[in-house]
């Protein structure tokens, strides 16, 4: 049982291409893996919409995704692992993983001042979902959150070191590096891109949390305990699935990943048609 | 038959709150008019998706109003209005007016110099639609374009008088009055919000177009010439339909509106299902 359930692939969403990044991890640090990876690039982004509306588009692609047989799912975007985590674990038998557990995790061990910052999107932010894991992990730790909503479309536009995103970056962190936060989880998929200047504003003296690297060993850890790790002898085949059109995901995705995607395939949600050619060639 | 026609109401779409602008004008210039107005919320911005899934939601929005018998269609979104006109037109029998058409009138005869400038969306602008447009009305006219994908983000963000709102402005616009255009089109529903910061950049020479006078002035002479005016001695009412939680969309719209909006019902175009309470109350 445990060596055909092992076979199967491990499925990550997330509404656009940022999730790439928790992709990229896990790829290193589970090589022999199978994946197939889902962006929702048509109703990007996620970040602004209701609770509500992403936990019913989480629960149709988790659907989709379930439909091709995956023996594990992560939450790579952090808008729907706020939200729809408890919607998507009633609603499925296998693991879940998402991303504000293991950046909290990564937190709560990182801060000496006992002072943590998050920034997110409205929609992660308003949810309190890093709040309350970190004061799951330690009550101690105090947590300062602010949305920022301009640092997606700012990364989006390629606008990650001009003038524009500097000061950006200090309208919405200042407030947070005069309460003295030494830790700062970067909570959506897109911020690492801008790194370079929210580092800049925040100073030397605080670490910046991007969960990517914490989330592919909370799902190797799991895969382990359940016995559902592949040899580590094999090879993993990556596949993609987006809802519009693939070539800015391809575009990006090459450039977030650092090599060629392999094959990427538009699928239509709203009616279960599925284009049947690749599209990994488009440019 | 032209006065049963008569009693239908106009429909309008947008993909978010923005095509409220052009109801306005329509409800000012048609007072008598009953409106429905559809917002794609959950799937906004369209601005960013390619002009294949833009089309697509467009004519699930149609095929939406027309079940609810209107007599006219309004595209008050600029990049369905680029994009998705043709395609409506092949699959509806009613007039469509989209708001391209008619601010680039405007702009060909509000223009001295010969020089005009159109910002939008990157969908709009890739379409080149108001170039095509203009040059239609006008072969001698210059039309110099620019994509401003920030601006639609920093209106919902309220930052339309700020240093990142100038400075953002300044770096888009340049360039154009570089050029020496003296009439600028905002092609997009969201830029009159940031009139103030864009007319700074462009100086007093340049004149902006906003097309939702414009749209109305149009909507009003199809349906004069069609014989499908309602006397004007009726007052219209105003239904709104929107694809997310409407408690955002009330909020911006009550704003753009400068009244109090009338009831919004939240409807599933993915799965028709449609909740039966109007939402209007809430906040």
């Amino acid at each position: 049982m445990g060596i055909t359930l092992a076979w199967k692939a491990i499925g990550i969403f997330d509404s656009g291409v940022g999730g790439l990044t928790v992709l990229k991890e896990v790829v290193k640090t589970l090589p022999q893996e199978d994946t197939i990876y889902f962006g929702d690039t048509a109703r990007f982004p996620y970040g602004t919409k209701s609770p509500e509306t992403v936990i019913r588009y989480s629960l149709e692609i988790a659907s989709f995704l379930v439909k091709r047989d995956i023996k594990l799912l992560v939450v790579a975007c952090n808008t729907a692992s706020a939200v729809s985590l408890e919607a998507l674990q009633n609603e499925l038998s296998i693991p879940i993983v998402g991303v504000i557990e293991p950046g909290a995790r990564r937190a709560v061990a990182t801060t000496r001042s006992g002072k943590v910052g998050v920034i997110g999107t409205e929609g992660t932010i308003k949810s309190s979902a890093y709040a309350k894991a970190i004061k799951r992990m330690n009550q101690e730790v105090e947590v300062i959150t602010r949305a920022c909503p301009m640092f997606v479309p700012l990364a989006e536009e390629g606008w990650v070191d001009n003038e524009v995103a500097r000061l950006t970056a200090r309208t919405y962190l200042q407030g947070l590096t005069e309460e003295g936060v030494d830790t700062l989880v970067l909570g959506c998929t897109h911020y690492p891109l801008l790194k370079g200047v929210i580092a800049d504003v925040m100073g030397n003296g605080v670490k910046l949390v991007d969960s990517a690297e914490e989330t592919a060993r909370a799902v190797a850890e799991i895969l382990r305990n359940n016995g559902l790790l592949r040899p580590s002898s094999e090879k993993g085949n990556h596949h993609y699935f987006v809802t519009d059109v693939p070539a800015g995901f391809i575009r990006i995705g090459n450039r977030l990943l650092g090599e060629k995607l392999g094959d990427v395939y538009q699928v239509s949600l709203d009616d279960n048609r599925e284009s049947e050619e690749p599209k990994g060639e488009a440019e």
